[in-house]
């Protein structure tokens, strides 16, 4: 497994494109991926109740294990939308079907963006019309499209793999990390590996757990959150052994976990990404929410934020998780220092732990000492940067 | 029931005084609250697992539903100090019992400051002999108490009541309300009525849940969290009969959730106060889940500091937050108008919408009209000053 330049059109049989429509005033807010043929697909989708319109319809269409298109916008999220908003998503869908000459029900459509506002449909349809011409497999069409999607974003975040002779390629867009419950998180992948959507689903739910549900809370999703996996089999290279399955879930947790770690890099205001891993925990459950808790306290990302080696709000919050915990036990290392020892403070003086917290890459490291089990999460500081971005957040 | 002028020594033989005592740089850092007589008690505390070491002690002193003074000091918080940490509490216990000459197992230790960092028992010891000779009963000696508790908090907190023949007073301190995930939270409740410990207990712990739980979420609570109620039975009022306890639930409700209020208000960089009911909610757990998911997420927050009536945050807020919802049934009011009718936007204009948020309250009425059930929680807006407290905290 090796990472390669190049973005999602690097993958056989792979085209799109990204321009702007008008959702937004200036920047690229409308794209299009396509392959050529049709793929086997799985996807992963928020738990919120007030699930976006766009969700609704694209758990239905991946019923069958299918796919072919990606459409998505950015701008607006198509969220507490009534039926009006099932009705623009899924005349999307055929909008751009009737133009790709394939099944409706292939064309997955997301949105993301600000939430109540109806999908200006004129602006949709003139997108259609502009974009699918324009579908290619060059470079310049893959930075469209990872641009296309991103609102607060600052940057694209994709990573293209090889493995086992063939690629897997993907796009996501997130921000907005104090915990990240209401930032929209998208991200698509493709690979030319010939595989099935049963092992597709399998994969991708397992891969999603050990990266995107380490960068935020479980269940605290957004209204349109979507992972989705495309397979369009173009490389001929099956998928179908057990040892090759293994290979493919690995490089997928790979994939999953470091386009995670960009998301958590860029989030909002964040000026640093922290690593948190719990090991020594008596289960996985602990051990994922022991490392959860730390990424998403407030008060331990405004302290680092401030390089403040405050580890007392790091055990705190390892103490309110609900992780079992003997805190006479706990152990916390920040980088390679060890602080706490047997629940207590090993005295090192604040001028030198608080080095470790002057790198834009923080590693929390904490063992309970209870048993096997571990567990890694990903944050990012808590800045003044963030309130100023959410405090008044427009197209 | 009317609220009275005065604080905690209103009450019938109660004395106290707050002091400078060295633990912080120049502010009033210890006091004492002490009873003539001893009282029937009862307290809740903290669930976190790191629990700081007065609260180990004070769980196991209150066994016997008896206490007869409070002894706090704050800038240093006793928590994550190991055995040492137990022995500083109870040597603090000991030393104000043998100067009061009551009970050791009377005397409840609080501690509230900077986790890991032992406290200076020299500090200590002169801080007890300091103030136990100028306990009193005078506005003064009400005014240091609630004061030389005070961490981050801005203004002292303190309310007191006359319900049929007797007074409760109550003063709080808390900070930090992102969700006030660590920031400790005390409260020292005094009344003379005449009530058992069985009673108090009971109606506590429903008091709680009704104020202190609403501005927090449960569970995600700080090393140190307590709240203690003593009553002394001096006014000789006897709180025995159904209707008597009912009406003394009511008032102690009432003194909670005010105190409750006044903690929200004054959270950490706070501008405004933020009141959240949920209504027409099919269970208790999913009014009281919802109410708090709405006051507890930083979008929702950010954009009230920012006076953006963005109220898709809220929804989705709601969404996340484990309630039962049928997103085609709720209807969102922020102040008298209705912003959100069946799940979707009611196209009220922002500039006037934003009119409801430019109050220091700010009050949101949630209904998914699913069943009867109703709750009521409280937090405050995100500040670029929350930040810039908790980037570097110190004594």
């Amino acid at each position: 497994m090796n990472i390669i330049d190049g973005g999602i059109t690097k993958v056989k049989g792979i085209k799109g494109q990204g321009i702007h429509a008008g959702f937004k005033k200036e920047k690229l807010d409308f794209m299009i991926i396509y392959s050529e043929r049709e793929c086997n697909a799985a996807g992963v989708f928020t738990k919120n109740k007030a699930a976006a319109a766009p969700v609704v319809i694209d758990r239905e269409f991946l019923l069958d294990g299918k796919a072919q298109a990606i459409v998505c916008n950015s701008g607006f999220a198509n969220a507490c939308t009534g039926k009006e908003g099932l009705g623009d998503a899924l005349l999307t869908a055929e909008l751009v079907s009737n133009k790709l000459k394939i099944k409706k029900e292939n064309c997955l459509v997301f949105s993301t963006g600000v939430i109540g506002i109806p999908i200006p449909m004129e602006i949709m349809k003139n997108a259609i019309e502009k974009t699918i011409p324009k579908l290619e497999s060059s470079a310049y069409a893959s930075e469209n499209i990872a641009t296309a999607i991103l609102t607060t974003d600052l940057v694209k975040k994709e990573i293209t793999i090889e493995n086992d002779g063939y690629l897997i390629s993907g796009i996501t867009k997130g921000s907005g990390m104090i915990h990240p419950n209401m930032a929209t998180m998208l991200c698509y992948i493709f690979t030319d590996a010939d595989i099935s959507s049963d092992i597709l689903k399998e994969s991708l739910a397992s891969s999603v757990n050990k990266s995107f549900n380490r960068i935020s809370v479980d269940g605290d999703t957004s209204t349109n959150d979507s992972v989705v996996i495309l397979a369009n089999g173009v490389s001929g290279v099956k998928v179908n052994s057990e040892v090759k399955i293994e290979s493919f879930k690995k490089a997928l947790d790979f994939v999953c976990i470091e386009l995670a770690k960009k998301i958590a890099r860029d989030g909002e205001g964040a000026t640093k990404l922290i690593e948190c891993e719990c090991i020594g925990a008596l289960t996985q459950e602990d051990a994922d929410l022991a490392s959860k808790s730390v990424i998403s306290s407030s008060l331990v990302k405004s302290a680092i934020f401030g390089e403040d080696p405050n580890w007392g709000r790091i055990v705190a919050a390892v103490g309110y998780s609900g992780a079992e915990m003997d805190l006479s036990k706990v152990d916390v290392k920040l980088g390679d220092l060890m602080i706490v020892k047997d629940g207590k403070g090993t005295g090192i003086p604040k001028d030198e732990s608080r080095k470790e917290l002057q790198n834009d890459f923080v590693k929390i490291l904490i063992n309970l000492n209870l048993g096997d089990y571990s567990s890694k999460s990903w944050g990012c500081d808590l800045s003044y940067d963030y309130v100023e971005i959410n405090a008044e957040y427009h197209t």
